[in-house]
């Protein structure tokens, strides 16, 4: 039944091959069927509940900063927790065409995803159901994104509320813009200012404000780990998190 | 700077809005970067190993009856788990055209995933990029899909082979095709053979089988507990979860 080192096969289609060259010689009448493991188990495994910390604001803003502290937070309280962000997604899952064209011209305009507001709206959907899977996982998962639209905001918040109400901690991560672009971390506002990156939130793409977020933060005015602290607070409060 | 009833903003751009309206009253100067948690740290507090457990087959072949017993089983020794299957990511992740009709037709077309090579090779990108997520975050990740192509497996296993050598298992599910179509849990092989569905791996499509997968299981000479214990006796062998 186990082979570890299991023959060689041939390419090919497996259907045709298997038809021609052997019937099984007994065939088990087991009722072949899932039962999955609930999210409850998994959450009672973990001491706590699987929800979504959803940070937006402007580049620049902290996002990243703010969850990692929150991340580290977490895990001196021994809660299980995993970080979705620009650095892990869009190099991965949400690759931009110029990360495809290994795969082919076609394939890299069809599926890579640039910075247009249909590609955001696509961005921000993937994110959302992989935030979705890692709560059903019974993970606390950190979502760091600039998701500057509303309404892209809205249906994650949808989608993970039906699974679990009060599952969804949207933090607005909120700071002037002359800040975030004088912080410019990573150099892209001097690039958006100067026309080499087109469709910036802030500078030629507009940033949505959440009208009713769990959290308002403003990031300009108080650092990055007391900010966290507040998280964890808001977290321990609401009951997802023990509160010790 | 923390409002949880965060006065109603309006629609906008908040650059504008803030640029135009306020000035930070004082300013922070915390050096904002981050410090993300090692994969490490994670397994620690889970206790094992993060890492992916690929298993591929035709319809049929009980992909997700087993993963799920696995499932089960390493809920049962405490083991951080989480399933990826065609029901959980087909729905969302990767929906499909008709599932994603409500955000239009464009919309639909551009990012729904269908059945031909490309979007089958899409598909199985995808999965892998969430699975090493997972695995980066310390959960023994099940992964149920047919991913008929040795390519796109290929590709999977490269990137999470170079996070961590000995992290991807893959787990080939086989049995013959007349067993798989006898079976037929979801009519999808009678609707193949009628011509409904076309493109079906087995039928109209090909399977090509893995050349040296981790494990080789026929899964129509045993039963599933038994196909499981085997799989669940892989892991502990090569030591990514407890021997007990």
């Amino acid at each position: 039944m186990v082979s570890r080192n299991p023959r060689s096969c041939p390419a090919g289609r497996v259907g045709i091959l298997v038809r021609t060259m052997s019937k099984p010689l007994e065939r088990t009448e087991v009722v072949w069927h899932a039962h999955g493991v609930p999210r409850e188990d998994r959450e009672a495994l973990n001491g706590h509940a699987g929800c979504v910390v959803w940070f937006t604001g402007l580049s620049g803003c902290g996002k990243s900063t703010v969850a990692n502290h929150v991340d580290q937070r977490l895990m001196a309280r021994r809660v299980h927790a995993c970080l979705l962000d620009g650095d892990n997604v869009r190099h991965g899952l949400n690759a931009g065409p110029e990360m495809l064209a290994d795969r082919g011209a076609e394939f890299a305009r069809r599926f890579g995803l640039g910075f247009g507001p249909m590609d955001r709206a696509e961005n921000i959907r993937r994110v959302g159901a992989v935030a979705e899977l890692f709560a059903q996982a019974g993970l606390v998962t950190l979502v760091a994104f600039v998701s500057p639209y509303r309404s892209d905001r809205a249906e994650v918040r949808r989608r993970i509320e039906a699974g679990r109400a009060g599952s969804f901690i949207e933090v607005w991560l909120d700071a002037p813009l002359d800040v975030c672009e004088s912080r410019d971390p990573k150099g892209l506002y001097r690039k958006a200012r100067a026309g080499q990156i087109l469709e910036f939130t802030g500078i030629s793409a507009p940033y949505e404000p959440p009208p009713s977020p769990e959290l308002h933060l403003r990031t300009d005015t108080a650092p990055p780990d007391q900010l966290a602290d507040a998280v964890v607070a808001a977290l321990s409060a609401r009951g997802l998190i023990p509160a010790t």
